[in-house]
């Protein structure tokens, strides 16, 4: 018999969370938390598959996640009882039945991180678990223009932690500045991120802001590929997943479904 | 010797405090807080005078404090030893040396409380500990037609919980309706609010956005005075002291004072 497929979006405090995705059986995840709630719900064991794989401490605004179940429950009545009985700390924003084919990790083509810095040397109050108090303000027409060294498709190597023996290239198809009073918010669009890929560009680019390396540093950077010479990691508090764009969403719904709410 | 005035903008997250005022010696509130850290700092013991007693899980954006003491320490750095150590749910956003005569609360001429209701029905998330999460849609021009009758001096008495023989007469000067996506912000001033009011017509504003009850029903409430046929009480969490008024704002600084950043 045919699974049904469906696809959830989430959005997550990510603060007291090891992360998106699931480790051994004592550790608080994500996916742990959805797949005990929804294993119940449905009353059958369920595994779901995240688009992204958000670090311990990110916050996600916009995480796609999918699932197979049999269960007929229509996807208003899942949204509903998750939203019911998950911790307050992760919603459920949709929910879609999707084309059998749907897979939210193969099927991503691009998504954006924003990273929200605190500039004023106030501390930030209801925001405090959102962002980085840096609490020092930044030069951005600096961080701007060191921003456009990293457009375009580079080995990002100088830009991730973890050594591994895959691809380190990446494509970032945009970096954008936003100031919401003196709080500064990077927003990151690229077809994938490496290990710390997003907090190791945010250091970077908050050590050129303060004076500290030149916007033209970022280029050597990227032909050097030392980690060393890279900026510090900021910290994972301030990073959210803000949105994930998908190949193929004409094909999302090729069969019967229904939208919720 | 004339011991220095010092005044405080502090701002809170009221949710793990028992309300502003300090209480019996066992109980978590902002005073007590405030005192303890003061009176560590300045190595005397502080008592401090707040322009509002906001309620157990009430927030402030900007609350009024003053105190007296002997120490000569510059205001600049008594902020920055309060941000260092008071706890991260506790913000002091200014410090100022302010005239002998001046006193939070009997300087104080009206001041302003926002209240945030949540309607969408997919749940509050970085927000959450900041909104009542009502969960429906409310009929805003019902709400706002209603609030009319709330404007001016009436007698407030079924909008409050406790019995009193001071007088339950204020003034109220606005109340403001901001639509932020899907969420109410009611906006409140009045030259002061008996114990629950604010709550108390907020929920009554809601039975009218909801339709359970009509806007000409406020009028009965002013002359009737029964608390019992008034709205219900809406959860602490959505309200938050916005900001403060006060009297002779020229007679500040009427002496020596230093501003802080």
């Amino acid at each position: 018999m045919m699974k049904r497929n469906i696809m959830l979006i989430i959005a997550y405090d990510g603060t007291r969370y090891k992360g998106f995705q699931r480790l051994g059986n004592e550790e608080l995840t994500i996916q742990a938390k959805l797949e005990a709630c929804l294993s119940k719900l449905l009353a059958e064991s369920i595994l779901v598959i995240g688009a992204s794989r958000t670090d311990a401490g990110v916050h996600a605004l916009e995480q796609v996640v999918n699932f197979h179940t049999e269960n007929p429950m229509p996807v208003s009545e899942i949204q509903e009882a998750l939203n019911r009985y998950l911790p307050e700390d992760i919603i459920v924003k949709s929910v879609f039945e999707v084309a059998a084919t749907f897979h939210s990790r193969y099927w991503i083509q691009k998504k954006t991180y924003v990273y929200r810095i605190h500039t004023s040397p106030i501390p930030p109050l209801f925001e405090r678990h959102y962002v980085y108090n840096l609490g020092q303000r930044l030069d951005l027409e600096r961080m701007k223009k060191a921003s456009q060294y990293l457009l375009g498709t580079h080995d990002f190597q100088a830009f991730t932690k973890r050594k591994t023996k895959k691809s380190t290239i990446r494509t970032i198809y945009s970096i954008d500045f936003v100031l919401e009073g003196s709080e500064v918010q990077i927003y990151l669009t690229a077809n994938g991120f490496l290990y710390n890929m997003v907090r190791i560009i945010v250091g970077t680019l908050i050590e050129v802001g303060k004076g500290l390396r030149s916007p033209e540093s970022i280029c050597e950077l990227l032909t050097n590929k030392v980690r060393s010479e890279a900026g510090y990691l900021v910290p994972s508090q301030g990073l959210t997943l803000y949105k994930n764009y998908f190949k193929r969403e004409d094909e999302f719904f090729d069969q019967d479904f229904e939208e919720s709410f």
